[in-house]
């Protein structure tokens, strides 16, 4: 069975925003999709959001994990909860696809406690898309590690360009090393080491080392990091993004006259912001999981969950699961 | 004796652009300043620049370092280069200042080759400043280092306190961890064990983690982290600055209306680019080393230059070296 489950009860304006995107992806998709939270809550919002509760699948939980529980407690814990359940079922039903806004670090350790690694994954890497002017490139890993090995960074190169192929349609897709230099002998330990692994991966495009100036650029498919790194090259896209943003508006509403160009230019600005808008682009897979796994963003409205519904759709209907657990067999094959 | 030495050769724009920012840097602020390199070229850019040679001070270096030679390589052999004898002055000249807008590692090598670390520190830092609204923070380290421990980060916080109070004048400077969650048990293996020491650390004003999304909003004086994730922080702010700004400017620049609304949105736009813009920066201080040292931007022209050299002349007034000298012996008198 492979069905669509919506962590009903996790992200900052769950469950309403959560529902109503929901309803808007079921409008759009018709794809099954199952809601797991407070039954009774789920109700009401279906029929405030003007959908018929008949179309969706509820499963009743009743406990909810917050962001600031420790994700090892509140999920060994909270066993009625909507995202332990969620994985519950996904255990069982490993080509269903979950898809919550809820605590990272709850989404991660739970995927990993709950579902577990597909065989021959050292480690699973979340892997958002990292805005460009082309499309945007993946960025693996970005947290669900903190000190990674360099055979990490092999599989998250292996598993992102899967990624990139199936679902975002790159053919054959390159894959970068973020790294303090383009040279090859550039790097930390853990730089210097991956690099030598990537270039003799054959189930991989490597196209060397990626200063940090160019992540943003486009020049690749897939960057791949530790996911300290990734982590900060993700959140300070957005920071700088966020501050200059800030600036160019202070200098549009300057006066009436920057107002009056202000408007004249707003198609073209509208399309910058559009650009860096982090709901387009639905949510980052966990992948490495044996079981679909997208984390959207904690602060999705309906728009954004929407968005990332029609990515796990992508995600099942190009068997995304089936070539990471075909190459990774096939990469430890090799191996022994 | 205290002055100023310049590495005539060192740089894209070098030794034109070097020598012009020099002599307009002479102008302004009248300090003693030694020129390092090719005397028949010095001679001649200075006279092309309009100077009189008589004011400067020229030691001859017959010699080179390339930006793609191997540093430790070029360190060594190129006894006669620009920067080998600059440093040699330095060496003999502990309250001297370098600058050089040559290769960065030939640059930090040098430096530690040539004039070693002050007493007390483990390791120097490279401390760009990191541009933002409230006048920049202090990043370091930015790539003297790629694999730091957890006491070299605390040397890096404390030198980077000083430099911040008596260069830039921030009162009791705070100093921010760069890490992935603001959390005190957040970080990797590095960062978790580096909090706990910046959190003890008397001489320093910890405010604790600071995610990426807030390097460039100018939340701490100091964000302190290892080489490796320096460099990817400062690079990546240069990136998403430029790949911005060409999206800005491509929507400025799309009709003729458009063009007239860039018009009047000019100075706006202007500051905005001003704040980005490094030329108005100086350099980057290598700070630990036991002698003034800065590294200046290699794409420097004249006025990135002479800022470089004002910088180094508040490094010099304010006696930057004789604190860290102070400060670092009594950390280790503390441990002892």
């Amino acid at each position: 069975m492979s069905r669509i489950l919506v962590d009903a009860m996790g992200g900052d304006y769950a469950p309403t925003e959560i529902i109503r995107g929901t309803v808007q992806a079921w409008e759009e998709y018709k794809r099954p999709i199952t809601l797991i939270g407070k039954e009774l809550t789920i109700l009401e919002e279906l029929r405030a959001a003007g959908a018929d509760p008949a179309d969706f699948t509820i499963v009743d939980a009743s406990e909810v994990i917050e962001n600031e529980e420790t994700p090892t407690t509140a999920i060994r814990r909270k066993k009625d909860s909507s995202l332990v359940k969620a994985f519950e079922i996904l255990r069982e039903e490993h080509d269903s696809i979950l898809i919550s806004a809820g605590s990272t670090g709850a989404v991660l350790t739970g995927a990993l406690l709950k579902v577990g690694r597909i065989k021959g994954v050292s480690r699973p890497g979340l892997a958002p898309l990292l805005p460009n002017p082309s499309g945007g490139s993946l960025l693996i890993d970005c947290g669900a590690n903190v000190d990674s090995k360099p055979e990490n960074l092999v599989d998250f190169a292996i598993m992102g360009s899967i990624y990139m192929e199936k679902v975002m349609g790159r053919e054959n897709p390159t894959v970068g090393l973020i790294n303090n230099g383009v040279e090859e002998k550039k790097g930390n330990a853990l730089a210097k080491e991956a690099h030598q692994l990537l270039k003799q991966c054959p189930a991989i495009r490597f196209a060397g080392n990626v200063e940090a100036r160019d992540v943003t650029s486009g020049a690749v498919d897939v960057l791949v990091c530790d996911g300290f790194v990734g982590n900060v090259v993700l959140k300070e896209a957005e920071g700088v993004a966020s501050t200059l943003m800030g600036m160019i508006k202070d200098a549009l509403y300057k006066s009436f006259l920057t107002k009056m160009a202000a408007l004249v230019l707003k198609p073209g600005l509208t399309k910058v912001k559009a650009l860096l808008n982090a709901e387009e682009y639905g949510g980052a897979p966990l992948l490495g999981i044996n079981g679909g796994v997208i984390k959207a963003h904690g602060n999705s409205n309906a728009y954004a969950f929407k968005n990332a519904i029609r990515q796990a759709i992508t995600f099942q209907e190009n068997e995304v699961l089936r070539h990471i657990r075909t190459q990774m067999e096939a990469k430890k094959g090799n191996k022994g």
